[in-house]
């Protein structure tokens, strides 16, 4: 993770990276909620204002329309191979842009700042870009890695408490990969002010599980599929939610997703029941009920879609026990209407 | 250049390429040319008939809509990680296919089949893919390697005249890049059948030039740039062709390009004026005779945006003599249209 920062102080690391870089010009991505509430913090000035270009936030903003219209503003304003494309932003933002500058002239540098703990503790690693395509996330995109991550997390101030709990799925999800007493550690944590200086430190430790299985495998060949724990069924209610435009965050969906995986691993690896249990407990206590928003057999056909199965049944990342992941579990029809059942 | 073969066998090659790969399903991607002239070849009878994506020949089908053809093809059929993606065409054919390819759940295998000699011995090589946006060539894009490149000049049987010249001109910038002798042999060779097997071994020399440059600096941060010879003007000429509908290939752009590039050596770098002439003369022997298509300085203005230029003034590839390129030669605008008016 040498490319990642931690700090109290972003718009000081920023101007610094900006000079290392030497650009010949700079173009900003924000959404509507980072441009009232991160770009004034960072004293960019300096940043021409029709250089600046801003989409609205959400996940059906991650389109190709948009994608195009970032392309559209750097070719118009007549970007370079060495212009700098700064994303300021959740993992939206950084997701499309890291998409529009890795095939803009085929690649310009890019930074990221990530100003929600979502984006700070999971799309801030492994370089994932990407757009959602054909009503499927992520559906094209590339692995691109920015020059550098700055991670405040000051910015973390102004969410909404579920943006916090959305960001903290993932936190939870790093935790059942690294072993019993990190996830001890996170079951206990105190979420009352997660942009607090004594919080810093655990975003630091979670960006760093995941940048250590990333670093073994920036291609998902194999072992990154450790991180796709809570995922399988997580992006089928994600892709559902953003087609129907209900208001499920990623962590929620995530959430779910991980209490339907516990439940395979509990059937298929013996994970421990009663750890099962109060995981579960856990969850239904922090984020909103599961409402079913569609059939168990809709999520199954989605599921056959997500590019992370290969054959036949859905590929499923299931857990021994926490910090023993197996990857590329298939699981049939049955096993996952049965797990969908459970959430 | 471990991944490119020269065969004059491609049915039987490709055939075992697809065994090794052990894809989930193949998609391949023509244009009207090559679904005539060349699928046939290669009896692919297992191939679905909707996994057969087919797009109209020309540059101005390298477009975000036939990209966005693509990928909602694949998505519809369901395409996954470990779907192969086989390009059969030109250099069109390969760039957006491979850049489809390249991103599609970000990143599935592709094999390509140059069909002509302008895509066997420049596009084959070097994992440049892309679409054009804005009026701008090749303006969104990624490096992306192929699984395996396959070529068989018996391909060039059924191509015009003008196709063939259209390849020649990078051969005779790859000649230009390696030495005397080498372009001795390009100026002497026999043009009158390209498809023969005498003539592979050429095309194979000519693609190791290449490589070995390409080899040296993937990413064009330095002497890949060398490759650019005769393209910085040629691609300002060939933007302007495509917004006009203008009939003029790729090779006659390049070969106008280089009389300017050589040109400019000649100013700059001291390139023999004799032998500066007499490459001239054997260009303006081949090529269609250059036709303004507009003013010097409109082109001027185009290869500002050019995305190898990093500062002011227009950046080309000049050389001292053959075989002796020098990068980064910055020429200011007066230079650039004296060296327009010598086309």
């Amino acid at each position: 993770m040498h490319n990642i920062v931690f700090t109290r102080e972003v718009g000081k690391e920023l101007r610094n990276r900006i000079e290392g870089v030497n650009a010949s010009d700079i173009f900003i991505l924000v959404d509507n909620n980072s441009q009232n509430y991160c770009l004034n913090h960072l004293e960019l000035e300096m940043i021409l204002p029709d250089h600046i270009i801003t989409i609205s936030e959400g996940e059906n903003n991650k389109s190709l329309e948009n994608l195009a219209h970032i392309w559209e503003v750097l070719s118009r304003c007549g970007a370079r191979r060495n212009s700098l494309f700064i994303n300021i932003g959740g993992g939206i933002v950084s997701d499309i842009g890291g998409f529009a500058a890795s095939c803009f002239k085929r690649g310009i540098p890019c930074i990221n700042i990530p100003t929600t703990l979502l984006s700070q503790v999971d799309a801030s690693v492994g370089g994932k870009t990407g757009i959602n395509f054909a009503g499927l996330k992520n559906e094209i995109g590339t692995f691109s890695i920015p020059e550098c991550v700055i991670i405040d997390n000051r910015f973390l101030k102004t969410l909404s408490i579920r943006q916090q709990l959305s960001g903290f799925a993932e936190m939870l999800k790093h935790a059942l990969l690294m072993g019993e007493d990190h996830l001890e550690e996170m079951l206990q944590v105190d979420l009352s002010d997660v942009s607090s200086d004594a919080f810093l430190p655990l975003i630091e430790k979670s960006v760093a599980i995941k940048s250590a299985i990333v670093e073994n495998d920036p291609l998902e060949k194999g072992i990154r599929k450790a991180l796709n724990l809570g995922h399988t069924i997580g992006h089928a209610i994600e892709s559902i939610a953003i087609e129907k435009g209900l208001d499920i965050y990623h962590g929620d969906a995530v959430a779910y997703g991980m209490i339907g995986a516990l439940y395979l691993s509990v059937k298929k690896l013996g994970f421990d029941k009663k750890q099962y249990k109060s995981i579960c407990a856990f969850i239904r206590s922090k984020y909103p009920a599961y409402k079913a928003i569609t059939t168990p057999e809709e999520l199954y056909e989605l599921m056959l879609h997500d590019k992370k199965n290969e054959s036949a049944g859905v590929n499923f990342s299931l857990l021994r026990k926490p910090g023993e992941v197996e990857i590329n579990q298939y699981c049939h029809r049955e096993e996952v209407l049965e797990a969908l059942n459970q959430i």
